[in-house]
């Protein structure tokens, strides 16, 4: 006689397998051990599910992730990650004191502001046409904007003496959940991560951790 | 007998007029009324003071704004405004709410990471040249991302129901500091403004307050 386990998700997350915006989301709702039932938005099959009616309803501007907890709809990755926090504080994403806070957030947010948003399936489409940049180019592009981003990063990481096995210390931080989707990337555009061995440490680590292997891309349901 | 003022500011801010993420820290700092000694670096001058040496020693991403509280140096706007949240906490840039910090959170990173990132000085410049794109071509993709972002903004201050004077209710929020620079640079390349009256007129009302006023560009010691 098997017992019935009663699961009600009240956490739903929009999302797609290759998504690193809705990776980091993933990350940190298995990190926290938070129960979602993951919803799949092709973001590219038939010119994208997240341009649908019912998705634009969700969030108008057609991006995942999105996250509903009960009625609440939050956007915005790093919004959903501190609402995480806030609502769910235990294991930690954040430090306690605010320079500390600080220096997790500005780690964060030098992925999440100067890195991701230049190569973005919209912005790469736009470079395609109108201005007919062929695809070697744009790689070209991908790759360079990882690279500059990823040099300060790691010239941060390293002068801070705060890194551990991740960015800050040795526990997983909001800065982690980041980064590690965005190796994810530089390596789908073969953007050479050898100038930054305190990057690849830090994931190489992080990789080996549950939460983070699933919640990489190919661990998903809607994978390919 | 006039009594004299020994005034120290322990706050240093790297600042450059024009630069929004600059701008959104400067009205960060005036609302909550933190005296700060304002340090210009001129990105276009000389091909860019950002790239000299000193500043990459306090910002290796070389970007404006960088934030010094003493021996502490902060970058990442919205990181450096979250920390004068926590250490100046009165008044409040950011709601109680988790919910409501979400969303005000939610609205400024869709300015910070979707809009502001794609119509940078350095990503312009890397379509000028290796791309060949022309000025002409240049202004019409950064109206594009403009309008796109602004639409999906207008629909969410409208639908929320939460967007009163401001962003998200009366008073100056955390949204509002990313908003109203966001709007200066839509001005700068005649982005039409019609089809948005929510952040129009939040936009009225914003920049009739002081802290906002004074952190406008024209006010800057380095206006040009």
């Amino acid at each position: 006689m098997r017992a019935a386990r009663l699961v009600i998700a009240m956490i739903r997350l929009y999302t797609y397998f290759r998504s690193s915006a809705a990776f980091r989301v993933r990350i940190a709702l298995n990190y926290k051990q938070i129960q979602y039932q993951p919803i799949p938005v092709h973001l590219v099959r038939g010119g994208g599910e997240q341009y649908s009616a019912s998705f634009g309803e969700r969030n108008p501007a057609h991006l995942v992730p999105v996250l509903e907890d009960g009625a609440l709809t939050l956007t915005q990755s790093l919004a959903i990650i501190e609402y995480l926090e806030e609502t769910h504080p235990t294991p930690a994403l954040l430090p306690g004191d605010p320079a500390a806070r600080a220096t997790v957030r500005a780690l964060a947010l030098s992925i999440a502001c100067d890195i991701h948003p230049l190569n973005n399936v919209r912005v790469l489409r736009y470079l395609k046409a109108p201005f007919g940049i062929d695809e070697e180019r744009r790689t070209t592009w991908s790759r360079h904007w990882i690279a500059v981003g990823f040099a300060a990063l790691e010239q941060q990481l390293t002068r801070s003496g705060t890194a551990g096995h991740c960015c800050y210390g040795d526990a997983p931080t909001l800065a982690d959940c980041c980064l590690i989707p965005q190796v994810f990337n530089a390596q789908r555009v073969d953007c050479p991560l050898e100038p930054f061995p305190t990057i690849r440490r830090i994931y190489d680590h992080c990789m080996r951790l549950e939460a983070f292997a699933r919640a990489a891309p190919a661990a998903q349901s809607d994978a390919e």
